[in-house]
């Protein structure tokens, strides 16, 4: 199953494995209803009026990945090669199909679905949450992605032993932010941007929506709730998933009309699990100073990148500009 | 110009600007001999026997690149927008033509001309760390990039009024080491890479070549001097750079011939500017606790990443092997 390994000159960790056994797929796409039998065993699902399990009749299934990078049954062991680290990769994959509808797309779902899928996230989130040797959680969902072989609408979750790398740089710079200025960085990065205006997308009863200040990838779009929160699980009710299905879909829209249908990555952030039971004391404060928001990177217009720092040639305000305008409710 | 943006949650910088002028290539390539007057002025060449300067005669010649991404001529600016940092793009970006033979690559370039273009890498690093604005300093070499435009060789040096967010990370984690074990992080790696053997591709006098621990991509490489010493440009010999010539050419044959001559990236990394003007306290240590090295990245396998953790279905074991094996003298 290879392990997680961390270069120390950067402390970045990378997955070594051998190569992922590629499911033969056949004419038949796994996720559509009726081919439930091709895929493992459904984790949850919702369904009408007592459809049985893996069978049709679902509106949202889970099922987990069939050759995953993450395994729930493995016993996690961390130690040390030298003076180099590795951690067995216990932890979870699973696949989130967001519709039965094969030729479904973020643009067609509509509301009413996305609300669905909204509720799944959190459903998963805080059943894995209890696993208290899983750290850290990522709600991924590409959409028209390279080389793609399956086109069925779908999101992914990774459950993780460790802290994402991405994820540990945001929980320092909170940090630390929060012991200088005794306030969360998100917090102060809404109240600017709205009385900057300019990279401002839309605003909504619960969210903001805008064009970061320093983006690495054109139309990059933060959603960030207004209210403070450091996990999207513990937070939701039926007034903020309505808000926040209805800016996804128009979001959704926009891009797949308007702005050409590009290419792009949504990552849902919720907080690391606070129960878990090897938590490092310095993230003691994430209540206080992490902030729970989705990033959406449409396809990167990136003319390069030289020792990690990119180069973006759409400046941010005439992205936000530009998606205001084009903006399909 | 656009500038230096910062993004507070993650501590990344990101160059915005305007889209790159696509300066228009006639049918001659402007970096063969003859055509010298398609460049911008040289800054420095190796020459035989007067010739002048912008003519044909020249071994290695460097210009400035038409359109940079950095400036030298620009004022330095740090300021705050809110809680936003911004730095204007003072800097250079400099091209390094490698051979006058168009048709050369890495591989047939062969070790006398690779020993020139590393003496001249050495010159413009001395030269441009006389800039007290200049921080830091990376010089990239790309191998049959998807999309390059000139095929004719050349590298790329660039010098920013920051630190690389790559080197600030090196430079983080190895002052932590430091601080904790009064050794080297690098000089550790590598007795411990010697003594264990299963990732060593090449050992000369003067480097160890191996496939690291937690490799991003398959047959990613470092060449790590085995003398200690933190900056490239202050330690080079005569002896030194026939050593290192050897090698690389010995590696670019290799990966050309048997390895099917995938895309590459080589990076030299070089301790930062001590003499510029704001350099952090925390940096001075850098002449015990950094050591320069080269890290190459032949084209990636990576299936995924997910939150920054990249999967890399390739053990450096086996990479190191087969390296090894195919090593073409």
């Amino acid at each position: 199953m290879g392990d997680l390994r961390k270069d120390p000159t950067r402390a970045r960790w990378v997955l070594v494995r051998p190569p992922t056994a590629r499911v033969r797929l056949g004419s038949q796409c796994p996720f559509c209803p009726g081919n439930e039998s091709l895929t493992p065993p459904e984790i949850v699902a919702y369904r009408k009026d007592g459809s049985s399990a893996d069978g049709p009749g679902w509106s949202v299934r889970v099922i987990p990945e069939a050759d995953p990078y993450f395994r729930i049954e493995r016993r996690l062991v961390r130690e040390g090669v030298g003076l180099y680290d590795r951690i067995s990769p216990r932890g979870a994959t699973e696949l989130i199909v967001e519709s039965p509808g094969h030729d479904d797309t973020p643009a067609t779902m509509g509301e009413g679905q996305w609300e669905q899928v909204l509720w799944m996230y959190r459903e998963r989130l805080r059943d894995l949450k209890q696993d208290l040797s899983i750290r850290d959680i990522l709600v991924t969902r590409r959409h028209r992605a390279p080389g793609a072989r399956i086109t069925h609408p779908y999101s992914r979750l990774t459950a993780i032993p460790i802290i994402f790398d991405d994820v540990r740089r945001k929980l320092r710079e909170c940090r630390d932010y929060y012991e200088y200025k005794r306030r969360c960085m998100y917090c102060d990065i809404i109240r600017q941007e709205v009385a900057a205006e300019e990279r401002v997308i839309r605003q909504t009863d619960h969210f903001l929506a805008l064009a970061p200040y320093a983006p690495q990838s054109r139309f990059e779009t933060w959603i960030l709730p207004r209210q403070h929160h450091y996990a999207y699980e513990e937070v939701l009710t039926g007034e903020i998933v309505v808000d926040l299905a209805g800016l996804l879909a128009g979001y959704f829209r926009t891009l797949a009309g308007p702005l050409g249908d590009p290419s792009f990555e949504m990552t849902l952030y919720t907080g690391p699990n606070r129960s878990a039971k090897v938590v490092p004391g310095e993230w003691a404060s994430i209540a206080e100073d992490y902030h729970w928001h989705i990033e959406l990177t449409p396809e990167s217009y990136l003319r390069g990148r030289i020792g990690g720092i990119c180069v973006n040639e759409s400046p941010p305000e005439e992205a936000a500009a530009r998606l205001r305008e084009s903006w399909c409710s």
